[in-house]
């Protein structure tokens, strides 16, 4: 039985799950979800994802959700057959990677978060953009990129080598530079540019993004 | 060497820690941070923790920030030698544990903190409480915690057995019991007032808040 994924391949946290199951060379169907009112089924809710989100993975009887936990299951499960490390084995180095995940949720991803709801959910909705709350995220994100800028000082990746925190980071930077009037954030910092080229550039997500 | 906290003991992030010290049977010194400039300085930018927050922990050479990213190095390292488990070595009770912690992040902390906002931190520094933002944080945690309610049917924690997922709930969930109004959310809930108060009863619970 393939790898099922439940979700939809232009939402940010499937995309998250997709890349790694694409850095891990495994291959899955993608149900998609393209009707809000299927994820909100009791059944859905009892069997697939408590809170009525996607993504949801299925492989075999086993389910899990959660974009994040969904990734760190595939790679518990299957890096040991791949060509990858996400994630080491060494407890100080895993312990790091950690420590950047905690700052994709904690600093990162909200402020991105909230120029992503302004600049593409409420155009999309034909409601009006609150230019307040995008001026304030940008501050926001702004000084969060300077603390990046400086961590990336001579780096590829957040940690030296690739991982799985430098993965959870992208699907949402990429989609500020695609859809909304702030990328520049990203380009007029060197370190952080090259850092979202590095990650562009690997085949994984040339192949995600293509798709 | 042992091992050293820096934090302040009554801050959310910095009992989370402590509770997994607690749970591990470590030993452990508090440095106390007090005075907030202490964690803006260039020294403590470049080499505890670059966004200048707390808690830390130095172990010998090794340090490491972020409140959930410690308690998981703590249980790497040290629950083997431990008499509880934080982490299971199962692979899809580890992912159903990684699935609760997100829930935690995405669905349970977000309003929550924003209820503390208001009703701790306005107040503390003299500023009026917003009745709207609390209103609505409010309206958000009750469905957030009618899902709870269902998951935590005929259960004593998330995922059954206890977990480093039940022990990340549970400084917030207290510090609103405690300090802020809205404490009556938990507790017209049979089956997560349990869950919290099987928490509370736990002896690592009663030593962490105790001290
Ligand atoms: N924390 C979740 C977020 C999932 C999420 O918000 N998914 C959106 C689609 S991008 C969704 O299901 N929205 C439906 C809803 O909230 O009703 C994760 O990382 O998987
Ligand atoms: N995501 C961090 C949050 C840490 C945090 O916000 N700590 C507060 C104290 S409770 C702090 O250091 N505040 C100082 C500041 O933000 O300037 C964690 O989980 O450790």
């Amino acid at each position: 039985m393939p790898i099922k994924l439940i979700g939809y391949a232009q939402s940010l946290p499937t995309r998250r799950v997709i890349l790694t199951l694409n850095e891990l060379g495994l291959s899955y169907e993608l149900e998609a979800v393209t009707e809000i009112h299927t994820i909100k089924t009791d059944d859905f809710l009892a069997n697939k994802h408590a809170f009525g989100k996607i993504p949801v993975l299925c492989d075999g009887d086993f389910t899990i959700n959660e974009s994040r936990a969904i990734c760190r299951y595939l790679v518990s499960k299957y890096q040991k057959d791949a060509k990858i490390v996400l994630i080491p084995d060494d407890i100080n180095k895993v312990s790091l990677i950690e420590q950047y995940i905690s700052y994709e949720l904690s600093y990162f991803d909200p402020p991105l978060t909230k120029i992503l709801l302004q600049e593409v959910f409420n155009k999309r909705r034909g409601e009006p953009i609150d230019e307040a709350i995008v001026k304030q995220a940008r501050e926001e994100i702004e000084k969060v990129l300077d603390v990046y800028e400086k961590i990336l000082v001579g780096k590829d990746y957040l940690n030296g080598e690739y991982s799985l925190a430098d993965l959870f980071h992208f699907p949402c930077a990429h989609y500020i530079c695609t859809d909304t009037q702030q990328g520049d954030i990203f380009d007029t910092r060197p370190n952080v540019k090259r850092w979202l080229d590095n990650l562009r550039n690997r085949d994984a997500y040339k192949k995600t993004y293509a798709e």
